[in-house]
């Protein structure tokens, strides 16, 4: 046995059973090993910055990691931006980074380079294996590492040699990872907060999002009248009729500021105190007001359920929330397509059990409102603002679960940046339905311009946020990567399109122009 | 006068002139700043290794560094790969870095990241402007350092209230970089070798590679008898008919070792010894003879012209080289096509004072050799082997020579990485003609497998370097991004589509099946 396959052994013993991989040269040994691995499956991505953004999706929907397979450093730097968000988002990832053989590292052939110093930036924890014999057990280091609730991205770097010498299986045994309880004197801060004259909001992001902590937090909302508040970019909402509905925070900085700006008291549970995404001249970084009382019941790191629970249980919460969001979805207005109708439409036709990987950007802000009423669904989100993360995500999330029908609602500007998660939604015949919301800009960038101060711009500065000149064509690209394709202009068209592709299983893309 | 303006207006002065963009929020006001400067060409790129690639490719054609902007941390990230091989090729590039406004870095908002930990892997100077007063010495500080000979990568982090407030148009004068000049120890240790008995190479790399360096070389072999070899990957070899013509040095490490085991001595000009691109089991990693002799006489950041123009008057060498590249392009054989008969007709057709990008991977083993005798044109080689360059760079060397006709040679797997660089083609109307040779394969890691030691790969190992199922459409992608494309699959067609091509300016596709 081989350190490549004492390594991939001991991660598919301790349950990793899914690779997201672009490998090279240096990572051959590897690949071998995976091919010998009968419960390891292997997904060929052809940019790396889709690994990584699978790899994200699949650990948000799967609570445990997949591997990824990359080649030294520059593959992993290709993947670095998706590696960020997962990593706000606390999904569990293990990246695997080949490199080349220990012994020739000093000739600085041209692949040579810092692949710590790559790694650190994006990783929670970092590892490079001492021998052959060390590197299954600085695999499985990595795995519990990416373990830690809510779940880390952790990165091992696995030189060509160690792979390749001569190495025994020794597994060690993974402890359950355990998260932390919240403090009693941050619950009873919790308990007095919610005592407040005036309103009150439960601030909630990270895992107090799934169905089960947000039971908890609408029984405390039935007893105390506090307002379930969500972050603006959640790793994953559960969501949908009959679940316990949390408003979402707005995006533009003065906005949430004012939504926030009469409470009394702020209680975070899996989020800190909300701030501005950007900074603005003259703008508040700071969203709460000064005179609220914050309190923070739970840090991300620290059990939501349970800390919700124990909550609910010091305020006397009745059994059962008092608000579950209604069944519904607001009709459309027939016409030429907009993001706000071809959200309605959407939530018409949402499957049970969906997944809904949103990148959309401005248009998104249209589509979640209205999609509320829709069947019980997952709701993943752009959390580290590095985009190019929607079509990989959805990747994952068809990988993680293979039974859902995944909507990947993207923006055409961010949709570009990873395209390349196409062809393995083709390849791979995953259930997604990719919506491209086409409006030839970068749409958010123009709101940017002025909001930042800048007045008066001129063609040249305008000409870095369109689109056109030329027009994308979603359509030729997506059928040139092996996915069916069509393009919609209007409401009807969008209806029509969009039954047709949840009807089937397997990718479809259709293109919205809005 | 805010800081942006003050910074880009510097740079503009200083002879920047080309600004490879992919900006967000963060960098809306050095947006506006370009947008004020008439100087100042602002081009778009839908990915940030395609902005980060074309400066690549600029740098090594202008001499000179294009400056990218480039969004915080993450979007960095996804511009290291190509950084890397820039930073391997000598090419000056500027990096122009986005960052929150430095009050708002310590709420930790979204895209908060650790750009110095992102940047320092691939860059040869880092800098933060400490202020806005500072900002604009900050960038000509950049700028000097990606002047250094050859080239280096610099990269600065401009916060967003040092371009927002207010500042001073400072500028400093530049000073010329001069490189070092070769010692006389190093001279003469090398006449000495020149002198040996038996075989000796010059072994040529980074600016030793340009048509005046080559004469000199030229002369040196004439006096001496010494053979002239290039490193096989070279930012910019300058070759065809009537130049000093140079052997390339095999790729596979046996073959370079058995390409030199008969050296008495090997004298370096602009390169380091060579080394084998990767490690193999039981292969050495270090290519020259133990017996030969090695001689570095200019290091790659020494003055290589000076060194071999040094070296001919210490030979005595005559005046003129007596072996120049003879015209001339072998007949392809009509029929269905394959690399080699590809490269003869791109040898037959090339334009005088052409620019090649070569990132063809197996099949521009084939095409290299039989395009020696066409028209003089500059090589440019995948120095950093950080797949996804060969587009980009064909980007930045058509904005840098407006007037010369840019050949893309680009294999499929390593073409998917940057294909957003296609768009920028049709946006710039580049004169740029992508060849894209597509075998449906990661065809170099079919051999490599076999090389690192891997029997009998099974179906999921060779999966993992197919690129069939589904098979990916090049015309489709192509011309959904707005480059007129076709396919061809015989020498004739070919021939006919490049002819095409050639006749035309602007951006063309030929998906070549072979």
């Amino acid at each position: 046995m081989n350190g490549a396959e004492a390594l991939i052994g001991a991660l598919s013993r301790a349950n990793v059973d899914t690779c997201f991989a672009n490998p090279g040269t240096s990572e051959m040994q590897l690949v071998a090993a995976i091919d010998k691995a009968p419960d390891m499956r292997a997904i060929l991505c052809l940019f790396e910055g889709v690994v990584t953004g699978a790899a994200d999706g699949y650990g948000r929907m799967a609570d445990k990691p997949a591997l990824t397979l990359l080649h030294l450093g520059p593959g992993f730097g290709n993947g670095t931006a998706n590696l960020h968000n997962a990593r706000r988002a606390g999904s569990p990832v293990v990246n695997m980074i080949g490199d080349h053989a220990t012994y020739h590292l000093k000739y600085d052939a041209p692949l040579t380079a810092d692949i710590e110093g790559f790694a650190k930036p994006v990783s929670d924890w970092v590892g490079t294996s001492a021998s052959a014999a060390d590197l299954a057990a600085t695999g499985l280091a990595a795995l519990r590492a990416s373990l830690v609730y809510p779940g880390q991205v952790a990165s091992f770097i696995a030189p060509a040699d160690h792979a390749w010498d001569e190495a025994n299986g020794a597994d060690e045994a993974l402890p359950t990872a355990s998260p932390p309880k919240a403090l009693d004197d941050d619950l009873q801060a919790a308990v007095s907060a919610l005592r407040q004259n005036g309103p009150v909001a439960l601030y909630l992001g990270g895992r107090a999002l799934r169905e089960d902590a947000l039971f908890q937090a609408g029984r405390i909302a039935a007893a105390t009248g506090a307002r379930l508040i969500c972050e603006t970019f959640a790793a994953r909402l559960q969501r949908g009729a009959g679940r316990v509905p949390v408003e979402r925070l707005p995006y533009f900085g003065e906005q949430a500021a004012d939504y926030l700006k009469d409470f009394a008291a702020i209680v975070c549970v899996g989020a800190k105190p909300p701030v501005s995404f950007f900074a603005y001249p003259g703008k508040p970084s700071w969203l709460s007001p000064e005179t609220a009382e914050l309190v923070s019941l739970a840090e991300r790191h620290v059990d939501a359920l349970d800390a919700l629970t124990r909550l609910a249980e010091e305020v006397a919460a009745p059994a059962e929330p008092h608000t579950l969001q209604p069944a519904g979805a607001p009709p459309p207005e027939e016409g030429p397509l907009n993001p706000l109708d071809l959200g309605k439409v959407l939530a018409a036709h949402m499957p049970e059990n969906g997944i809904v990987s949103d990148e959309a950007a401005t248009a998104g802000l249209f589509i979640f409102p209205v999609t509320a009423g829709a069947p019980r669904h997952d709701w993943l989100m752009l959390t580290g603002g590095a985009i190019g993360q929607g079509l990989p995500a959805a990747v994952g999330a068809a990988v993680a679960c293979p039974d859902r029908k995944v909507i990947a609602l993207q923006a055409d500007g961010s949709g570009m940046y990873t395209v390349q998660a196409l062809w393995t939604m083709a390849r791979e015949n995953l259930d997604v339905t990719t919506i491209i919301l086409n409006n030839g800009s970068y749409a958010i960038l123009n709101i940017e311009l002025q909001r930042v101060g800048v007045e008066n711009p001129g063609t040249k500065a305008l000409s870095l946020l369109d689109l056109t000149n030329p027009a994308i064509n979603w359509v030729s690209i997506s059928e040139g990567m092996g996915v069916p394709a069509c393009r919609v202009t209007t409401v009807s068209e969008f209806r029509l399109a969009l039954e047709d592709a949840l009807n089937h299983r397997g990718p479809r893309l259709i293109e919205a122009m809005i």
